[in-house]
């Protein structure tokens, strides 16, 4: 619907949605806004500067006082595990999770096996590894739910420091070595480098992350069927070089176009079951 | 309206309304906001951060400005006193005072007299206290206007500290014994606590406060009438016990629902009467 | 069209606009959110703080990733000049220059010869004066272009400091004397001091800058046809004196007005051309 001429569809007129976000994230925010305008949705933001929150209230009553606002649906992320789950037990209007901490990012998963049937019709049985800071990804742990559902094999692949313990017990195979991830691999899923907060503690450094688990121009030659995912916004030159970001195999803005498809989806579907969570 | 199916009229269409917050307030921000747009007028909003007026921007020239890019209706939070009756000398753009600095919060005090109607009919005679830190409270303020006006005794509760010097002479009776003022009261107005300005200053600390000017469950059960109102955002344990916020004769949620309602009003008034100023 | 009843029109209905802001700028941002609003585009707002700029992503990757969210127009002000003729190259929607550092602001240059064309029909062989500091200003630099295609005399006045140095190869004439640049001048465009940045080095300080430079209440009475120009938000009391400012001769308001009128032209001409820049 995106590339038709009228863009706008009346869906969800008379909806009022709103955007909380309690951590900042232009990126998804705008994703969802798009999505929302374009079925017509009213839309309100709220940011976590300059709130209430900063004066202490906590997130139900926050979340209560929007709903007496006769808000119709919530867009929440917030950086607590569980938070979005924890609404739709305080609140009748309809919660979609947003992103909750390093717990995860539903929309992202579905947008990515979207964007995974794009390039191949059917998931099942296709070898897919995410690499990168596992431990600390909320798009990780939401992708190998939707991956094990659609029937991939999902290999990790992450220094030991970013590799949970006992992971293996959702269904993946797990490295340390980046040719193994992606060896057989149809599509590799490169994590962001959270490089504001873990560049001390969990690598050596930049350089050292790039030279053992950043994809490189030669892994795309020497695997000539790899595709290459990113949940974006890219370190290039970390986990992907520059070159591999604009490679014709990378289909990174795929990822961000069928973004506002999939959020479209959701909400669409999410009117329409009344007050069901989505997180 | 707000529970009808379809919730947006075109009554304010061709409308412009800027919503001007030079303090931030998402809560009341939101509301109007809300408001705007169920009225279906085009909204902007300007805050303070990153604008003009940290390059030294006169209040008047702000205005001017806004005014000239024919805007209709201004709605101005700001931390002076008198900072709305002032814009309205400057500018013919209809202004609403979304709140003065300490002095009033004229749409606050409506959505307040809305949710007393429904709880009793007729104002005039009711008992109604308010409790709190009136001194710096244009809450305070503009509802002893407005239950003066239809009628209502008004007493007000507050440490020595909170109370203004002659408040009296406004036809109130004044106290700093709570119990007196919630013997044979109808409504209890609990004004919040600016926790981060004032502690160290106006009382000794969060847990006296409580002590001596929160209202508890025993309370409640004492006074087996009393309905609790409070502007929010609530202090949980300092003016209002957790059991109280959420006990069946509070009716906070109402007044955030009035809200919209309230500002949906008096956008439609005063959209209508043309010029004339709302503080 | 402004003054009309009806301001919204159904032009620019399924066009999505970004206004992608790196630097703040209320201002700039307001008018044109206006002229989208009024224009019936939809409209999301992306400024810095809180976004993935803030991560370490590169402006070729923001605007890609906005672009693949199906974005139509990209309204930008940054702080590097050329940021938005090197975004034309990076991606296909429509890029409209909201300001790119010290180079150009095209739309204000043209807001400004619309209101000169306002007081003096035909700009050919008039007089018009830019005073104060041009080698920082994309307001003088746009302007100068502007005039000089209109075929007006330009004077630039501005202590040596602020002057870049062969300036005069685009056509101007240069002068560090107010008077020279008043005298027989029909419009005088006064810039505004970057106080927040330039002032201790730049020149003595802002009263040595009103003395030698700002306009006053004297220099109107002296030169009886004398108008006078700001691209706001001013200084009073620095470029020029609160009279003037509020002098009838003044038409900084105008320009604000004429502001929305051209943003509206700019999103209109360029929605129908297609792809094909504006900056």
């Amino acid at each position: 619907m995106l590339d038709r001429p009228i863009r706008r569809v009346p869906t969800l007129r008379d909806i009022t949605v709103a955007n909380v976000f309690f951590e900042p994230s232009t990126r998804t925010r705008i994703s969802f806004e798009l999505a929302e305008k374009r079925l017509s949705a009213d839309t309100v933001n709220f940011s976590v500067s300059g709130s209430s929150v900063s004066k202490g209230e906590t997130l139900k009553d926050t979340a209560l006082n929007i709903e007496a606002m006769k808000v119709d649906m919530v867009v929440l992320r917030h950086r607590s595990p569980g938070a979005a789950v924890f609404l739709t037990r305080c609140i009748d209007a309809v919660i979609i999770n947003a992103g909750d901490g390093a717990h995860e990012h539903p929309t992202q998963a579905l947008l990515d096996m979207l964007t995974l049937t794009d390039i191949h019709p059917s998931i099942e049985g296709r070898n897919v590894s995410i690499i990168g800071d596992i431990a600390h990804s909320r798009v990780a742990r939401s992708n190998i739910y939707g991956l094990r559902a659609l029937g991939a094999h999902v290999t990790l692949c992450a220094p030991g420091t970013m590799t949970p313990v006992g992971i293996e017990e959702m269904g993946v195979r797990v490295t340390d070595r980046l040719d193994e991830a992606l060896e057989s691999c149809d599509v590799a899923m490169a994590l962001r480098v959270q490089l504001e907060r873990q560049e001390a503690v969990l690598f050596p450094g930049v350089r050292e992350y790039h030279e053992r688990f950043g994809i490189t121009l030669e892994h795309m030659e020497r695997y000539p069927d790899l595709r290459i995912m990113h949940p974006g916004p890219v370190n290039r030159g970390v986990e992907l070089a520059g070159d591999v970001v604009d490679h014709e195999r990378a289909v990174i803005l795929d990822q961000v176009t069928n973004g506002v498809a999939v959020r479209m989806a959701v909400l669409y579907l999410l009117a329409d079951r009344g007050a069901e969570p989505a997180s």
